[in-house]
């Protein structure tokens, strides 16, 4: 920790900027991103996405916070504990907020059977943060970002990727450029979609695989649904449930990729 | 509707119950719970948990709420804006809000590849909700919920569960009642926990099947761990994410038990 002063008044010009920094459109403006928490800070430094300045409040320190904190990197400013509540977005900070740079957009190299998540405009930063949180778990290499719906980079998304978003490759796109990159290097197109009569476990989600979610309510744009296969999560007969919440059903055709992949592998061996 | 006066003032006392009825000590108290909105009340009824007091905002009404407010049960009371506004636990109030007896506990009659889900202490209404409208959609046959968790009647969990807390058996139990009931009627129980070296694809998932899941932090206590089998997702290799959300990995062992019984279908008419 530096000899500094610790920043008590609410009135101060770091404490006023980091409330407005909670702003997307601040933010924006700003170039720049809001790293709250000792998990989320050590996955941004993990995916090259360093703070370059570190709010600390060694009072509210979890004992992860207190062992992370020596060693992240950034310009340090403590804060008292009324100060940091007061910039925190949390209910029980952990005395660490970190502001960085808004990460470059980042395409991954697709290897051969490479698996991509599309967003279109998904709205709700917990869905977006738990899709993340599955594609990564599931071994998908990158989500593309397309339309206008929750920030990737947003506070809520960050934590509910519990920071997966700054370790896989995320790109904010429009929809032509995506498409391309997509139709340039051969990925098959696969809408997840309520309506569509094929199943999840049908189709061959095998080689490179893009899979497209569309918004909570409306769905996929119709532009969208001429995709190489549509499928949906088959619902019971009999059940009373007419759909799964949009990150439940990406996480399901997400890990019937890795499914699928480790049948074709396990063929391939024998 | 009827030609009662609507009730106006946040001091009446229906308003002020309403209001008491937020809390779960209440609601236990008095055996009732809250139903809100016309999409969870619709699936009450279907489940026979009619309201017996029906609050309306004709003001409020969605288009769904108004269709539906024609044909619900119960006694009803107006509410103005204002009055249903306080008693509303919801940022945009369709105008509907029943109470109900709070149901008796329901355990299936289990079908020979009967699953049942059983949650041992979970505390997030919406990860309790989300898993009992995947087990819904999945085909699950009933939840059995152990421990002193979330409240499976709370209104937060009856809306993450969009009402099929409802329409599937459910059962608040003790431990040892759940353990004799699910042994004599020979259940194979399976742990859903990170630790477990065999992947839930790897293990043999038809016929009776319990899946056991624990809280969001300790996962499950020792005690039930000592299951037929215990299972895990298997975080890609390189990933950083080691856990999957309790919600996620119950929506994805209930889909793989959904599946393999296909598989096993299929081989038998094959």
């Amino acid at each position: 920790m530096s000899g500094a002063e610790t920043i008590t008044s609410l009135q101060n010009p770091h404490v006023k900027r980091l409330v407005r920094l909670r702003n997307r459109r601040e933010r924006e403006a700003h170039g720049v991103i809001l790293i709250e928490g000792a998990r989320e800070l050590a996955r941004a430094v993990q995916g090259s996405v360093p703070p370059h300045t570190l709010y600390c409040c060694p009072e509210l320190y979890s004992p992860e916070a207190r062992s992370l904190a020596a060693t992240l990197p950034g310009d340090r400013l403590e804060l008292s504990r009324a100060a940091f509540e007061k910039v925190s977005g949390r209910e029980n900070p952990d005395g660490l907020l970190g502001v960085a740079d808004l990460p470059a957009p980042r395409l991954p190299e697709p290897g051969n059977d490479a698996v991509l998540v599309v967003l279109h405009g998904l709205e709700k930063p917990g869905n977006v943060g738990a899709i993340l949180r599955s594609a990564d778990a599931a071994g998908a290499q990158g989500v593309l970002v397309l339309g206008r719906g929750a920030d990737p980079y947003g506070p809520n998304v960050i934590r509910s990727s519990q920071g997966s978003v700054f370790t896989m490759p995320v790109a904010v796109l429009d929809e032509g450029t995506a498409l391309e990159w997509l139709s340039t290097r051969g990925f098959t197109t696969v809408a997840c979609t309520p309506d569509a009569p094929r199943t999840y476990w049908d189709a061959p989600l095998t080689g490179r695989v893009a899979l497209l979610l569309g918004t909570e309510h409306a769905g996929l744009p119709e532009s969208w649904r001429h995709t190489d296969h549509s499928v949906s999560i088959p619902m019971h007969e009999g059940s009373g449930a007419d759909s799964l919440n949009v990150a439940t059903a990406a996480a399901l055709v997400l890990f019937e990729c890795a499914r699928q992949r480790r049948v074709q592998e396990r063929g391939a061996r024998t």
